[in-house]
């Protein structure tokens, strides 16, 4: 690799105002665009589809967003899903099998929105904004292309393999393989559990099952996240053609709410139980992975990775949205305070995100295995008193506190006598 | 109303290029938009919905597009559902209780295309193509005050009351109320007829059923389009509440379909029969109406109406988006042909759209009231000679000769014999 040199107007180029690349157009990419624009940064955004083309693509997740990235959302202008009615206000906890189940609150609601509705209309809103958004296919020949035009290359999509430019950071990385084979997809027919909770079932051995109030492009409907444990009874969720005959499918996926989320099947109507729509489910697995935050992809042009071409954990805690949130803020605000956007500015910002996505991939990937006996000791203080319970699932929001919480014996009984001292 | 009196620049107006405005995104406005636009014209459209608001909106109409249509949207390069497996290649025509039906095959295929979608994706179209696009609410201030940095102002909706702008024409309206109740609705669960042909149910007394294959934002389902008959066992579809009861509702459509439209009902799959999404649903009425084709908004400068905001007939016959295909390229190529955009011009343009839109207007008034002798008479010769069957299903694209054939009992005697003389 030739060494770095620094090109003979670099001084030059950062005294005028950057010029902002940004490739991919999901929660990171959209933020920062929006983020830049708001603060006069001349910014373009590099994305495979076009509104229309998202809103007819297969579900491409079932992304939670917590009160933190909903208040950057506001910040944005961006709260387009506000109304209370499509809120999720709290978190059903329950083990299958075992006597343990509570439920919390959040302090201030979450929200589940179809991402596909999420990024089309986020990309009104930055085309509004006066963000340049070029339509086309993702290829590394492109960005390096691309990299020509601008002072900083952020690639913030995983899509059209980008995300491979960036190395893999070995040992924040413990899998070589997925833990979970995943299903989901939105249904009619399932009652709202009341207060709109999030049901968070884990039936050992088999995996987690999370259920939700999901809205998408046609209502509020019923997200379901199948977690399945490779070889366990929820397996065949994940790979069964649900085209090959959908009646069977809905039927198999009824019997293994049945037995491993017994809370969502008592609120299932059976005549109406349905998959929303044939581009409705999703079906596959992810490696979980921490790759290096940047790299130099010519002479003294740098490209930043956020959101998942940075790091990608299963989504068994629900912190992709965050993390990728706020990565685009701690981006944007490093913008704003101005160049070079050099090796030291994005090892700055590496820095800063990882600060807050250690806690995100530590806690992740701490979830894949069983539970160990500080959790559960969480868990059963939580059953117990319901201050600890709205606690613990206030903290889903704020992965750093619960990593304090669930990553140590010590965290998780200092948690706990918190409460007892409190009482006292 | 003021005199008219030519603005001292007129003269000068005119040698720079000019600029027009469209009010409106619906077939007429965005292929109108389109066209000018590939020829270089500065075009500006206003229009109340983003392509995400309008794939979130209400089933709005089920529109047929035409092989001259298709042919038109060719030309502008927004061909986006040319798949033949999406097309729509023939009509099966039948009297329900009558011993008359006849199959016949376009020349070249039909399409239905949910409209939300269509518009959508031609919005898209014409803002990459450098239409400058405007979103925001239709009102008649908001038109005014735009009347000032256009040359022509093109009103190409009827949404928000500014088809009120163009006086209504009474000896080409005759009639003063809705002549039939509407229900439109998308349904998964019927098998596409061989051929994937439109299936066009009379009912006497009752009214007409038609069914498609439709393509919408997730795919390829049916479209039913039915044209109640005040009083007759039809209507109750038009306005009882769907959401009241989905099940019930479907029932009943399928009850209906199997009196009125044998023909549909044998390819229902009862177990897989339902509206395809909450808002896939339309119910309503139009009370057909023609309208000046312009008028003097302010000195000088003059709204031209085009499409539904200029003629507006019920969908019997499904010519909405011919008709404002052909007024968008009528009006496209006067344009390009020079102002100034005077009185003049308008009569000129209007007289030139209305001769393709009187046949379009005679005969989908014609064919509200029960079919006259004439008419039955094609019928029965369709029914027995596919050389006129395919004939009769042709001349749907092309309402001039259509209504030739139509229009008269010499027109209909002409149009038989000159198949006996062909097969003499």
């Amino acid at each position: 690799m030739a060494a770095r040199v620094a090109p003979p107007d670099a001084a030059c180029m950062h005294t005028r105002a950057p010029r902002i690349g940004i490739v991919g157009a999901g929660v990171a990419g959209l933020q920062l665009a929006l983020f830049l624009r708001q603060h006069g940064v001349e910014t373009t955004i590099f994305t495979d589809r076009t509104p229309v083309q998202l809103l007819g693509s297969r579900l491409p997740s079932t992304v939670c967003r917590f009160a933190p990235t909903r208040d950057r959302e506001r910040a944005l202008g961006a709260e387009h899903w506000d109304d209370p009615a499509l809120a999720t206000n709290g978190v059903h906890f329950s083990i299958t099998g075992a006597p343990l189940q509570f439920s919390g609150a959040f302090a201030r609601a979450a929200s589940f929105v179809d991402m596909r509705l999420y990024q089309a209309t986020l990309l009104e809103d930055a085309a509004n904004a006066g963000v340049r958004v070029v339509n086309g296919a993702l290829h590394l020949s492109d960005v390096l292309v691309r990299a020509k035009q601008h002072d900083l290359l952020v690639i913030a999509t995983g899509r059209g393999r980008l995300s491979d430019l960036f190395p893999r950071v070995e040992d924040r990385s413990p899998y070589a393989e997925p833990q979970r084979r995943l299903f989901a997809g939105l249904f009619n027919g399932i009652a709202h559990a009341s207060q709109q909770t999030l049901s968070f079932a884990i039936s050992p051995g088999h995996g987690e099952i999370f259920t939700a109030p999901f809205f998408t492009l046609t209502g509020l409907v019923s997200g379901i996240l199948v977690e399945a444990i490779p070889g366990g009874d929820l397996e065949p969720l994940t790979h069964t053609r649900y085209a090959d005959d959908p009646a069977g499918f809905e039927t198999a996926l009824i019997d293994a709410l049945r037995v491993h989320a017994p809370m969502v099947f008592e609120r299932i109507d059976r005549s109406a139980f349905a998959l929303t729509g044939p581009l409705d489910l999703l079906q596959g697995a992810i490696t979980p992975v921490v790759r290096a935050g940047f790299v130099e992809i010519k002479p003294g042009v740098f490209a930043q990775a956020i959101g998942d071409a940075h790091v990608l954990n299963d989504p068994i805690m629900g912190q992709g949205a965050n993390a990728a949130s706020f990565a685009a803020r701690t981006l944007g605000e490093a913008i704003l305070s101005g160049g070079p956007f050099d090796a030291q500015f994005c090892t700055h910002v590496e820095q800063r995100i990882w600060a807050y996505t250690r806690s995100v991939t530590e806690w992740s990937n701490a979830s894949l295995q069983q539970p160990p006996p500080h959790v559960l000791h969480v868990f059963e203080a939580a059953s117990n008193n319901s201050a600890i319970a709205d606690a613990v699932v206030d903290s889903f929001g704020y992965p750093q506190r619960a990593w304090s919480v669930f990553g140590s014996p010590d965290g998780a009984s200092a948690f706990v006598r918190s409460f007892e001292s409190a009482a006292a």
